[in-house]
């Protein structure tokens, strides 16, 4: 079908967007039900009324925008993401998802284009888990993994909580989303993988599996002028396993061959003095993996280093579960959908997973739903600096209409 | 010489003044320059009025008590230590040096033995460096290795300096201490060797060189859901590094076959979060030896490790010079009346170094000088837990005045 898509008029709307909370270094801080979320919202509804969509906000602040289809008994093909960001957030970050699903409304509007099913834009609320956390907020408590009294009592720093802010910003809506029965989400891919491979889009058909965990490594404190004999060092002891935390993540293989990830991020000392030994070390562990025995492997392999290295230096090594995301398919048949429309436009693609949390990894878990990524310069995300070319943000606008077209029919 | 040396009255003494500054698990918080410090200083000058010893105290709050000799052209042989002590320090650690000497010229006096030197009893100012840093602070200015100007100056937490606690505590005096030509300091070992090999004595013949390095790993952040394939991962580079620095110093050996010592005691992680690869490591390196050659191939062991790791990964090391403490060899000729007097008295002695800082160590670089050690129950020390038996502070107590009047004659 050959609509009036613009690639030109999307870079726009992404531009004006970002002038919402816009940084001096090109970025943006637009964080969850602050004014400027507000703003931004205000913004999507002006663009959606002026195509003749019929809004609705639930109670936790989700945004849908309906355009009614031609057959009253088919549930919606939804497309979605988030406009808040990170506090040095970037422009591209979830909003593309929201503004290539604009775009795709209003070239259909402006085609005249009617579809079997009827299609739903979502703006969800709070992804980013900046202001109030855990991310992924508003997708998660629509989908029922987190509990309406959960969300809205949580609190930011100061002490507000969602439901307090939610009502101020003036969106505590009352009735849910029209329920949908196919979700798609274009996002940036957040890692360097298409831009180095010089791959215009990315069909994401799952969602790795994450195992996080908490480790601590119990020595004795010593001074610094202590013999080495003798020494029960607790940071030597971290360090070991720190390193075979990279060694486990990249020889735990699929059978397909595809190694793991393995990332420690945080590491506390105690009690952090130049001249002494540690007698303890605090570290998290985040594991992830394409598959979820071999993400269970990784954590035995873990497990088993700490109790050797433990024996071996006289340490006591505990190693804690801190939080598990499981394996997560996307639908075969909208995955099939995204392959098909890259293949029909000459648009180069590859598959591959998402590692990272989404919106679309949540709402998989209760509606078949898929992504279509788009390569970022570097990887770079979550950061002023994050960036991507026109042409890429095109190619995805192309190859979401034809996916969300095929899902909805006309076939 | 038969003096009637007590060990039960040096008991009471050290029991006496742990009680200044007691803390409920039975530890000591004593630090330079409070009300309390005062405090242990009067009871001191009270003792020491007792048995006729001479005050004098310096500009920056050093205090020494003068037993006359009887050749008035030679100078004297000192005994100290210090009074202050770590927030949660111990009852030992510096008090066991000014009381043992305490009680050798108590013993003295009470037997009317005169010596041919003069005996001067010294409590150094401020060696814990806990309040004021840095550490040994008195004895390092009234050995020129600080100058006046910059001691006085010195600042704590809350802004006041050195100078102004010192007036206000009553401390701050005019003359300088009687110059000696001779120093003894008994210590508690602050190490583990001497009770794990049952013995009663150590005979301190040189403090290690140390050489104190500060590390940055600057890698790039990246998302913990990154493939493992082009990271530039600052933990992991760290973690190798750290787990070099251990091998090193057990590889590093004096022609003796003695090896080093290394501690990585901080570590600062960037940006310090559970699911972002550190774009940033920073941590400390203290090293130690016997040896400033071994010292100095332990330093380029430690940058050449860097630059491997730093080309393997991807990765920039900084290596930068921090601090250096050079090797001091105490005197001879006290190093051997202490030996002589532990062989004379039967009490079981080992030569060691000292791998820690003392007022000694300040001392030496400038006058003949020399330590002995007592054991200390697990090596532990700056902790309130820190203990050793009355029977280790006697032998040390024995060998010490000994080993004074052997120096101080009469032969």
């Amino acid at each position: 079908m050959n609509l009036p898509l613009s690639g030109d008029r999307l870079w726009a709307d992404l531009m004006e967007m970002a002038k919402i909370g816009g940084t001096p270094k090109g970025g943006c801080n637009r964080q969850a039900l602050t004014d400027l979320d507000a703003e931004g919202r205000k913004l999507l509804e002006s663009w959606c009324a002026a195509i003749g969509l019929t809004p609705t906000v639930d109670a936790f602040g989700n945004m849908g925008f309906l355009r009614p289809g031609r057959d009253p008994s088919r549930k919606p093909v939804a497309i979605g993401s988030h406009l808040d960001t990170q506090p040095t957030g970037g422009k591209f970050d979830g909003v593309l998802g929201v503004l290539t699903g604009l775009e795709v409304l209003r070239a259909l509007h402006e085609a005249g284009v009617e579809t079997e099913a009827p299609l739903l834009l979502i703006n969800w609320t709070n992804e980013e888990g900046a202001r109030f956390s855990p991310p992924m907020m508003g997708s998660g408590t629509a989908m029922g993994i987190f509990t309406a009294a959960e969300t809205l009592a949580r609190t930011d720093r100061d002490g507000f909580t969602f439901g307090e802010e939610l009502a101020r910003i003036g969106y505590a809506g009352a009735e849910a989303l029209p329920d949908f029965d196919a979700y798609f989400e274009v996002h940036i891919e957040q890692g360097p993988v298409l831009e180095r491979e010089e791959i215009s889009v990315g069909v994401v058909t799952h969602a790795l599996c994450q195992a996080w965990y908490e480790v601590t490594v119990h020595g004795e404190d010593a001074h610094g002028g202590s013999a080495m004999a003798g020494r029960r060092d607790a940071m030597v002891g971290a360090a070991e396993l720190i390193a075979a935390i990279e060694r486990i993540a990249l020889t735990t293989l699929t059978p397909a061959g595809e190694p793991g990830r393995g990332t420690v991020g945080r590491l506390l000392v105690t009690p952090d003095s130049r001249n002494v030994v540690p007698s303890k070390i605090w570290f998290s562990v985040d594991m992830r993996h394409s598959d979820e025995q071999a993400l269970a492997a990784m954590g035995e392999a873990l497990r088993a280093e700490g109790a050797a290295i433990a024996a071996r230096r006289h340490l006591e090594i505990e190693v804690e579960d801190f939080w598990i995301s499981p394996l997560v398919q996307f639908d075969p048949a909208l995955v099939g959908h995204v392959r098909t429309a890259a293949q029909r436009l000459g648009i180069s693609y590859r598959e591959m997973p998402t590692a990272i949390g989404h919106d679309a990894v949540y709402v998989a878990r209760q509606r078949p739903a898929t992504m279509i990524f788009t390569p970022c310069h570097g990887g770079i995300s979550h950061n002023e600096a994050e960036s991507i070319t026109p042409a890429w943000a095109e190619a995805a606008l192309r190859v979401l209409a034809e996916a969300v077209i095929a899902a909805a029919g006309p076939k």
